[in-house]
């Protein structure tokens, strides 16, 4: 496995592989969700690029960029069948402030994007520089960032990016808790305090089960997050799972939450179809 | 030569090609300028697309995205050694309104972006696209739209994009009038008074020349078009060339212009040095 700190070690490294590449993005502090990632992209691939970046543009001010975990050394340990890890610094990424941009449009401006301005413009820029670099044939990414995921799949079509992008599904701890790096952040009490979201989607998905409409469904999942101690919704919506619109009437819906448990700030989700 | 009108059959029309692709953007009505452009592509690429695409995202309202001249067959009939001509309809293009865009950022609100506010974000998102579907190993563009040439630049650093930019200097009619498309608008008198802009800037580059500060170079050159019968300056200004910002001190400079002869604007640029 190389391990490429700058885009032209990264180009060199890229050099000798023939055949399909696959890519998966990460910021490190890998967990069983991003191996699954890495999982699906060897059975698919003739090589795999992993890219290990905490991209600070997709950081604001007060949120935990400083934070952040990293390990570098125990993160490429965990990686097997893995060609080249691209793990450069700041200063390789972002030779100067940049002036173009990706512009991510309306999609980035609920939800995530209500409390994180800024958050998806900076994901866009640091993902599609990533693709140029590697030039994949295809890119997995989990279905946890569901938001990040709608938006680097309307970003390769408006565009015509040249990759294929698949979602693979939330891993779970065996307690109903999704999988999150930022999971590292929280007490024992509060990781039980956590189970609240996961608990609270699948009881308004219980509801759908049952023939309940949209707004039935969404208030079930929402009176069960409010009422989770220690836990402090963000947001808790339905939505199209493709346009990230609410989702009013019968539909492929999503229902998506974000709460803070303590000083940590978790989201999940959970597909649910009404009518 | 294959004519290819959607990105299906692009794609399918580059598959066959082996070796390096040249690619030249243009919208059409061809002349002398554009074809300097696919020679430059020729003598350094195995194969050369040539892109024929009105873009009506890079029209402003009142602009003359409707009355622009088109003509694909003759067009087409003046292309020599090009594998492939990709003349996309506007569906074919952009299916959507796009979602996700291309911010050109600072250089995009000056000169030709403070008359034309939406322009280069329209240029630089048909520009993006085109380089994804053809993905050349570089892309030949006129040095006549000087601040388009140097945002692409900008765009291709800050996004990693894997190609090369070339610049190619300005043809011009043996009268001195920059080659343009917008020329055909002309009547025999507005050609002889659009003289006045290489003029212009003709009259800057001696003052330079002579060792002129970066104001007398300038003012010499805004003196000679201001006075200039049937022409309305819209701007001329000295600019860095690089970063398109104001050259007040000595340095690489460019003296840029756009002024309306009748109702046709046209632009103009010129290379000097200050200092």
């Amino acid at each position: 496995m190389i391990i490429a700190t700058t885009p032209a070690q990264l180009i060199e490294a890229l050099k000798p592989l023939h055949g399909d590449i696959g890519l998966v993005m990460t910021m490190g502090a890998l967990h069983e969700g991003h191996l699954s990632l890495v999982e699906a992209a060897r059975a698919e691939s003739d090589h795999v690029v992993v890219s290990i970046y905490v991209n600070p543009l997709q950081f604001g001010p007060g949120e935990d960029f400083d934070a952040y975990p990293r390990d570098l050394e125990g993160d490429v340990a965990k990686l097997d069948g893995v060609d080249v890890v691209f793990a450069p610094t700041d200063e390789a990424m972002y030779p100067r402030n940049p002036l173009v941009r990706i512009d991510p449009g309306p999609v980035a401006t609920v939800l995530e994007g209500k409390t994180r301005p800024t958050h998806f413009a900076g994901v866009l820029q640091v993902v599609h520089k990533v693709f140029n670099l590697v030039r994949p044939h295809a890119a997995w990414f989990g279905q946890k960032d569901a938001q990040q995921l709608a938006l680097i799949r309307t970003m390769v079509a408006d565009l015509n990016m040249p990759l294929d992008i698949r979602a693979v599904p939330i891993k779970r701890e065996s307690s109903g808790l999704a999988m999150s790096s930022r999971n590292t952040y929280l007490s024992q009490t509060e990781k039980e305090q956590a189970l609240a979201l996961s608990r609270a989607l699948e009881a308004g998905k219980r509801v759908a089960l049952d023939g309940g409409s949209a707004s039935q469904t969404l208030a079930v999942a929402r009176e069960s997050l409010t009422h989770a101690p220690g836990v402090k919704m963000d947001y808790l919506e339905l939505v199209d799972r493709d346009t990230f619109m609410p989702l009013t009437e019968s539909g492929n819906g999503l229902l998506v939450t974000a709460a803070w448990v303590g000083s940590t700030r978790l989201i999940d989700n959970l597909e649910v179809v009404i009518g």
